[in-house]
């Protein structure tokens, strides 16, 4: 069978597959994300031998440690994707929730009912994690899925898979809700993004290339998680004590996620008396700093920032800090260098917070708090699938609810459109 | 100027003007869409004198009557756009609504903000009327928008957007806020499709080959509006008076539209009852009836339909007839061979209903009803800027709500990630 063939046939499985999905009840598909959390368990020792293989293989590409990090499954990571799955059972349902119904005056009860979005497609890259969350997280909105992972995951992404489906075959859920790109070829997920005749959406999560190359060759609808260039904006009426904490807590709490701050901003009327102490602080914690020229007027021995280090998500410990003249520069800034990601004022100043949340651009836009939270978790909706970065359809952290459509209900007694 | 930097220099100016519209008061909104009622009013010789020109151009190209009367503007169509923008502006502004506010253990309060969209492209093809009620609905949401019209219509669209920027210019919202592509060169939708920094989202409004198109070089997120096979399945249980009443409105009423029935079903159990009067009954509507080999038995003189027919949208007074097995083979039929826009089940039985509302897959699935009312104003929505034939974002019926995005606003009082 080519590529092509294979590709095809896994698309029109999955949709066969989406309808039944689509019609269990919540009991029935949280037994089977129940079943495969207890085979995850008991798999273990094979989950790791072949994410062993993953691991040697990445030693010897010569992969940096972090990314070998990022691959590992231990014994600690699969309990946690047992207890990611049963957490998500314990999520609501949304599917077949009528939002609102309203009567038109001939007598015609409308209301919007939600449903499964059908089938997923969803490309990653290293952490096999992602696997099982995002094959639970489909399965409990309803939905088949199609997982496409990176090359240098594919041993544990196989044996992953392989116990999902076993554990499905016990189940109502059937096996092919959840199927798994095994080839690594390219042309394996260009053929996958022309399948608009069975799958829905296609989520891809991953930088820039991998992102460019869907919105390039998919005719399928796409949600695109892409980069984080997060903001911090210190005002002239900030708590300065605050401020320095939450600027810390951003940038280094975990700095190789997408919601950690890139660049931060500081009102010029507090600048001098800000930046020495909060960028001593940064250098004790190991960032980089890069400022702008009133930064190193400031505090003179700072690298300086290029143009392109404003649009630069590092995923690293640097920052670039740039001197402001007021709120409206900083929202300017923002929606010019940002990615409309997570961006955060500092202030005490009840105006300003008000005119930040409305003008900013982002999916998330905060006031005194740290940009870190920008989670499906931390916001209460349960895991996510990832963070949106795009306006349309799901914008932000992901959950069940994010993975379901609607659908207009129409009750008669006979009427006719005159 | 090349085209391409036309385009791009386009984009750039929806994008500021679009910053603009969003922070603007619903007053200020609803003034600029009064100005352009008026104005258009008061313009309607120009329009006539513009319209005209087009017509007399579609009439030595030998387009037919059913084109150039959706083409044709009058006073009485004029009238009715004026009507459509104090419409318009009498619908709720979404713009600012806070959908829901939670408190998290931490302290954090996170809301879900409606937001406009950005900046909307439309792609539509002859009916002049679309451009100012595209404008008008983009507008109310806050969004800027950018129109290209079929090249049929390009004096009319012309005329109709200079007036609207001339009663633009005497409001708070921007001019660039509505822009028309005024080449007809197909190089100038190619670009529009490639300016993912500058637009947010595209809508393409017409016929297969156009959504074909649109799907193939967009990198931009798209809503498709596309064809509606819909059908009415008469149930074994049906009240054959009232499913002659329905289907007849459904097919005969206005078959030129997106939301008519194009294939009828009948459970076997009636057929024989049914159908002799109701083909008597199309055919004394001028509708030729296109049978399977069971409707030719019952009705011999029926032509016969071929599988093509079942997936066709006629638009036109043809219909095509399956005599079906059960509930169980309409549903199958539906979703295998529709297009998922509206589709009707007429039955007395209460479970038969609920199956069918739960299992067909479309945007709108009637109990008892015509299909014709799948429409924003019919639904209660408000005028509709089309019927969006996708899962993503919105489905089916789309008007002022629909052209709008949400963000996180979070307010926080120093709470950092732990």
């Amino acid at each position: 069978m080519s590529i092509k063939e294979e590709i095809l046939s896994m698309g029109k499985r999955a949709k066969e597959a989406a309808q039944v999905v689509a019609s269990l009840s919540s009991d029935e598909k949280n037994q089977a994300l129940e079943k495969i959390a207890s085979e995850l368990e008991r798999e273990s020792k094979k989950i790791k031998e072949e994410n062993q293989k993953d691991i040697r293989q990445a030693k010897e590409k010569g992969l940096s440690a972090a990314l070998i990090d990022r691959l590992t499954l231990n014994d600690k990571r699969i309990v946690q994707l047992s207890k990611g799955l049963r957490e998500i059972a314990s999520l609501e349902d949304p599917i077949g929730k009528i939002e609102s119904m309203w009567r038109r005056p001939n007598g015609l009860l409308i209301g919007k009912m939600v449903v499964p979005l059908g089938v997923i497609g969803i490309i990653y890259e290293s952490r096999p994690n992602v696997t099982v969350d995002a094959a639970g997280l489909c399965l409990k909105a309803g939905n088949a899925v199609i997982l496409r992972g990176g090359s240098e995951a594919i041993n544990s992404n196989c044996v992953l898979v392989d116990i999902i489906s076993s554990a499905l075959s016990k189940t109502k859920v059937p096996v092919f809700s959840v199927q798994l790109i095994r080839t690594t070829s390219r042309e394996a997920v260009k053929e996958m993004l022309r399948l608009d005749d069975y799958i829905d959406v296609i989520i891809p999560r991953g930088g820039e290339s991998l992102i460019r190359t869907v919105t390039e060759n998919s005719i399928i609808p796409v949600i695109k998680h892409y980069k984080g260039v997060c903001h911090v904006f210190v005002d002239a009426e900030a708590d300065l004590a605050m401020a320095e904490k939450i600027c810390f807590n951003a940038k280094v709490q975990r700095p190789g996620v997408c919601n950690a701050m890139e660049t931060l901003l500081v009102d010029k009327k507090i600048a001098s008396t800000f930046l020495p102490a909060m960028i001593r602080k940064f250098r004790e914690g190991g960032v980089e700093i890069r400022g702008d020229e009133e930064v190193r007027r400031i505090v003179p021995d700072v690298k300086p920032a290029t143009e392109e280090d404003w649009f630069c998500e590092y995923l690293d410990l640097i920052l670039s800090v740039k001197v402001v003249d007021g709120l409206d520069e900083a929202i300017w800034h923002i929606n010019f260098y940002g990615s409309h990601h997570s961006d955060a004022i500092v202030t005490k100043n009840y105006s300003k917070a008000k005119k930040f949340l409305q003008e900013v651009d982002s999916a998330a836009v905060y006031v005194n708090a740290s940009t870190r939270f920008t989670d499906g978790g931390e916001f209460g909706m349960g895991a996510e699938i990832g963070i949106s970065t795009q306006k349309l359809h799901a914008r932000g952290p992901m959950s069940v609810g994010e993975l379901t459509s609607r659908k207009f209900i129409i009750l008669g007694d006979g009427q006719i459109r005159e």
